[in-house]
């Protein structure tokens, strides 16, 4: 395949919307599944793949998220399938010997620091940005939030780990409630330079 | 359409690699255009789209950008037809009355401060991801990296703006040269939860 065809980059990307609203229809384990199985592929530094997801699916889990978000978010959220919450692990590095295994001494470049909480942020971030396309490209639409008080998901959800919250993703089949027509993005020249 | 098929997902995540070598085979300025008109539609926070990319596409541009890559990264970056600075706009929310029409105050939300920067580094950083997505769904292969001295591109191409470097993404038709066996992801189980 040389390209996607203009349907498929509909589908991705230029019909694609954040979604307010969701349809009672449920997300399987085997579509959360088939979504890290596509976003896992995803390039990152050195294939650190930092990106850590707690699939927030039940009502017992919904409950325990619900007071961290910002009041806005609260009823779309727990009306959503699942909420994905796109954390990432500052000790990503453990996992170089299996990730990167032609060079055994990968993870010595990430000592504990800014620096590799940095890199562990950046990727993490791009994992997250592939989770929205995976899943969109399986037909499921997605609604990426920052409107949570991080510290307390992170207690809540990643206490006694080396995990922090990023971000999180509704993730559901969409309606139309609150759709918001599409807001207008930058020009060309805006945002971009050609040296 | 309700989901890409195989060959789609194939050719954006499943068989995509970050590429080390390219052909000779010129990116034009449409098909940089058009990575552009595929990848600003991506969801950002209060659609905030702080990426500002530079593409370094002319030989003169190429030297500015060369002392700065580590070593590693120097002959295949001078070897691709363009290398997109991924860069992000620490003062985006000067465009929010723009972007987010319908709250006029939102510019305010975002005052100067480490809490706006982690939302341009954030953002900006899902329209990279975006970005690589783009191109592969346009045909293009991507070779992202992070090997760069940050603060000497930004003296280089961002001197006196409030943009600041991320991460760069060599553009092109990527060749066999130097591409290693694609390496090991984690099981679903060591990077996700479902609750």
């Amino acid at each position: 395949m040389a390209a996607l065809d203009d349907k498929a980059l509909d589908l991705i990307f230029r019909e694609a919307r954040t979604r307010n609203g969701w349809a009672d229809t449920p997300v399987a384990d085997d579509e959360i599944k088939a979504i890290y199985d596509l976003f896992k592929f995803g390039p990152t530094a050195v294939n650190s793949t930092p990106a850590r997801i707690v699939w927030v699916k039940s009502e017992a889990a919904k409950k325990r998220l619900e007071p961290h978000l910002s009041p806005g978010n609260k009823a779309k959220s727990m009306k959503a399938p699942v909420v994905a919450i796109v954390g990432y692990d500052l000790h990503f590095a453990e996992q170089l010997p299996k990730l990167f295994p032609h060079a055994p001494g990968a993870k010595d470049w990430f000592p504990p620091g800014p620096t590799t909480e940095t890199s562990a942020f950046r990727n993490g971030t791009l994992q997250g940005a592939y989770l929205i396309i995976a899943a969109r490209a399986l037909g499921l639409d997605a609604g990426p939030m920052s409107g949570f008080d991080n510290a307390g998901v992170d207690a809540e959800f990643f206490a006694g780990t080396t995990i922090r919250s990023n971000f999180i993703v509704a993730l559901g089949h969409g309606t139309e409630e609150n759709l918001y027509p599409r807001s207008p993005r930058l020009d060309f020249d805006e945002a971009n330079t050609i040296l």
